[in-house]
């Protein structure tokens, strides 16, 4: 399934994507040829995961360059339009960065733009791939077993990235070599992106796996259910802390106490060496409405709000280790694989 | 409100219940008068919490009996019946407590029991008030300033016990002492106890509240956002370990990390002494469900499962203080205020 589905792809001047709002009821694709529904989509969620949102950021610079031409933009409203697109979601970095890895090349012309933006497609496929074969072989080593059972978080699939997967890249790996015995999916409230994606994920390509309430993740750890924990990350610290979906440190506390490793996943881009801890990590809050209903079904009294950040930050000291396609650092030793300004366009 | 709204009350023959799975949305009553429409409501969470399942232990036994006379019921058949509503759900001891204090009384008739029911209820009031009490003074003694932010898990307010409410008694008496700043209410997967019920507690006593998701609260704590978390308890074993809603160890592994202080607020009838450890407590396990469905939307594939223990286990040494009715234990010192055989009918 995941070799033959895309979740985002470029078509002539605009992106179709996967509107992942829709699963796992449907799979309906829509078709982006505005600033306007492109950053509709990435608000509203119907295209997300960090390592997608760097692809989406890339050729939304050469969508936006395709409307301007299409409706006469001037240079001046271009650029308004491209900083709406990378300002639509403040956490995840790779957006931003998408988005910036292009700008320079808008004087060069659209096919320049869409070139560099599809070698982020590509790219992040083998990077992919690259991460999911180190943290598999780090997982395996550290856990001295044959097979191992695996909890997740959140959805890190190729529907977050763009094939493959980070975090789930690694399950997958797991599962190819044969040394997958069971995931543990974190259903992910307020909008369900575990069971809705990761669970649609897995099922699809005939994956081991049970879902749980988010509460259950610290119980299932303490309890000795699970080898190892694995999440992706929207954006990492030049010190290690790791911004991810709300949910995440919890995990991470739970594997601490038992003793169990708590994994990062994530393409090198994810790292942002410009922030230097944790603590300066702007954190996206969201509507009260995602957790205070559902189905359009009101599940709490009229009068109540909510408090709705959409991550967390799960300190350097708390994770064992970060798996990016560079390789594996492992906790704490104040050097991340990114620690260094990312390379433009390999 | 809580004044006025009594969610158990005995009417003659059977007992009256607030359908606790139709809030928010509908404030509804069901009357009960047999032991299969008893066991449904109880099992299907109609009436809940482990106070409010002592009383209906309790009252479930002269509902048995009225069953039995109008029926025609063998002796036997009445213990068959009885045992049925004992058994109804496994975790929270109240329910089994109930029960076996009215028991004994059977032969002296319906009266008898009915009158050690009602005294249960009775008693429950005075001791929800009482605990309050105790666990307000604590609280401000070990935070040393005048106003307090509160998180709290699950629903453990008037509509988990008969009136008042434990962990959420504790919670009413801090804002009527004016020493409430807001109450963090962790939503509680999969049933929402927090959003439904406690969430409209609160708003109905316009208490300050916000409601997150349970994925949300290890953030709240580890930001400093909350000063103490209180939860409510199923079951606490004589060592102390406790038996409460799904999410509540991944709490107390939070304020350990953030060093708040982490209460359990519950009556003495919550500790059982046969228990000696968590290890031995049964955790109920319920229906997929629960989980993969919403409003009777599927949230996740079709061909996935779900692992959904109801409860968790939080270690004694993760409890700063256990408080009940008869004062308030500190944490690990191994011994629990109901360390001895609790004393019928007092």
């Amino acid at each position: 399934m995941s070799e033959h589905l895309r979740p985002i792809e470029w078509i002539g001047d605009g992106i179709r994507i996967i509107d992942q709002t829709q699963l796992p009821g449907q799979l309906v694709s829509e078709t982006l040829r505005t600033v306007d529904s492109l950053v509709d989509a990435i608000v509203r969620l119907a295209v997300r995961g960090a390592p997608a949102l760097g692809a989406i950021g890339a050729l939304g610079v050469a969508l936006a360059m395709h409307e301007a031409r299409r409706e006469g933009w001037s240079p001046a409203r271009l650029q308004v339009g491209i900083d709406r697109i990378r300002d639509a979601r403040p956490t995840a970095v790779n957006l931003a960065w998408g988005v910036d890895l292009v700008r320079p090349l808008v004087d060069s012309g659209v096919d320049a733009v869409l070139t560099a933006g599809l070698e982020i497609v590509a790219r992040d496929e083998r990077v992919n791939h690259t991460l999911g074969r180190h943290g598999a072989d780090w997982i395996l080593a550290r856990a001295g077993r044959s097979t191992v059972r695996v909890l997740t978080h959140c959805n890190t699939g190729f529907l977050a990235a763009t094939a493959w997967g980070t975090a789930l890249g690694v399950v997958r790996e797991l599962h190819a070599r044969n040394a997958l015995e069971i995931v543990y999916v974190n259903e992910t409230r307020p909008l369900l992106q575990g069971s809705r994606l990761t669970a649609w994920e897995l099922a699809e390509d005939h994956i081991p796996h049970v879902v749980q309430v988010d509460g259950a993740a610290a119980s299932t750890i303490l309890r000795g259910l699970v080898d190892v924990a694995i999440i992706g990350a929207d954006r990492i610290a030049a010190n290690g802390d790791t911004a991810n979906k709300i949910g995440s440190v919890g995990v991470a506390l739970a594997c601490a106490e038992a003793g169990i490793p708590f994994v990062v996943a994530a393409p090198e881009s994810t790292v942002d060496v410009r922030t230097a801890t944790g603590a300066e990590i702007e954190l996206e809050m969201r509507d009260d409405a995602e957790v205070l209903t559902f189905a359009g079904i009101l599940v709490a009294p009229a009068t109540s709000r909510a408090y709705n950040p959409a991550f967390d930050v799960t300190p350097a000291r708390l994770i064992s280790a970060i798996v990016t396609e560079e390789g594996v650092l492992e906790a704490s030793s104040g050097h991340v694989p990114g620690d260094r300004p990312a390379p433009v366009a390999r």
